[in-house]
């Protein structure tokens, strides 16, 4: 059986992981995930501060070949090597993780509708749209507080970078969307809607 | 058991009916409709030309007092005789509907989710979001082909009434819905959700 293949886009602090999360915890064992974000381009050539200068809010900073080859890989039923991204040195990692084939699987990510040959690999797409307001602020907490930023830092590149190509990029890859959901994870009406949907396909 | 409530909003020309009818036809026996626009109010008070000269696309042209009784009772499995509302002469006209409970009840309406007292019976809000160029279109083919409007009469209400009201109330009472369909009744994926998220309520 072709796996259920969804989804889940929308921007940074819009509750893309929440929802995310809730889904493997009604579904732990039938549910792989690959985020986007483990795509970003291998960049060797570059020295660290000419990495550290890029632009990693732009579709072209991801290797979506590599991705969208992985994925068809998963949807034939076969194990990937995902690669792994190390932030710390912005660069892909030597690591590798393994994903294993499932019956449903996510695909989450802030740019994934940008690509229309990953959009066709797509059964369901979700776009998660939460006011910039309120995705500012989690941002704000999660890289202060949890990511040890300075609120400065965070600033300059929310400002710089994260808004700008939300608005360019982001917010008319909404339209590519088949359901938008407010609120993310916490949206308890539309997280109940994609449950059953992936309770019929598990059942089918 | 308790009837599944869904909502249905959004602009004119958004793919609401279309929705409505996409799930009429694949329940048939097992939805009843209310039509927001059944409800708007008697205006016996008034001559012919005051009611013609009134903002039928404000939230305050409606009974929702009425509405919200009659849903009321349609939840609690009892019959209800709903008003009907004739265009020709502005008015509530003097025939009523009658709409049997069901297991699902739909209710569709541009400006449902205006009517906080309202949005607390529906168990799923759906907002149809199509683009206000289309959703134009739409509305001058249906009033001027159907209809038999003048191009120039649609034009004037539309400009003077229908969009400056989807603006202030319409557009702003889509952060009452749970899921946010985009295209309406075309979004097959969309509509295959709510199928089955029907089938589910059905079969509990």
């Amino acid at each position: 059986m072709r796996p259920l293949v969804i989804g889940i886009a929308g921007g940074t602090g819009s509750g893309k992981t929440t929802l995310t999360r809730e889904l493997i915890s009604h579904f732990p064992t039938r549910v792989s995930v690959v985020y986007h974000d483990n795509y970003y381009k291998r960049n060797d050539h570059l020295t660290y501060d000419e990495r550290a200068a890029l632009n990693y809010d732009a579709p072209e900073a991801f290797d979506n070949d590599l991705m969208i080859a992985q994925l068809k890989e998963l949807i034939k039923g076969k194990q990937i090597e995902c690669p792994v991204y190390d932030y710390t040195v912005h660069n892909r990692s030597a690591q590798t993780l393994t994903i294993d084939p499932a019956p449903v699987i996510i695909v989450e990510g802030i740019l994934i509708y940008c690509f229309s040959e990953l959009c066709e690999l797509f059964d369901i797409k979700i776009f998660v749209d939460t006011d910039a307001d309120v995705r500012i602020l989690r941002r704000v907490k999660r890289d202060v507080m949890e990511r040890g930023r300075t609120l400065e830092s965070v600033e300059s590149q929310y400002l710089n970078t994260v808004k700008p190509m939300h608005e360019l990029h982001v917010e008319p890859s909404k339209r590519q969307a088949d359901i938008i959901v407010p609120e993310g994870g916490r949206n308890f009406v539309a997280l109940d809607m994609l449950i059953k949907r992936v309770e019929r396909h598990l059942a089918s």
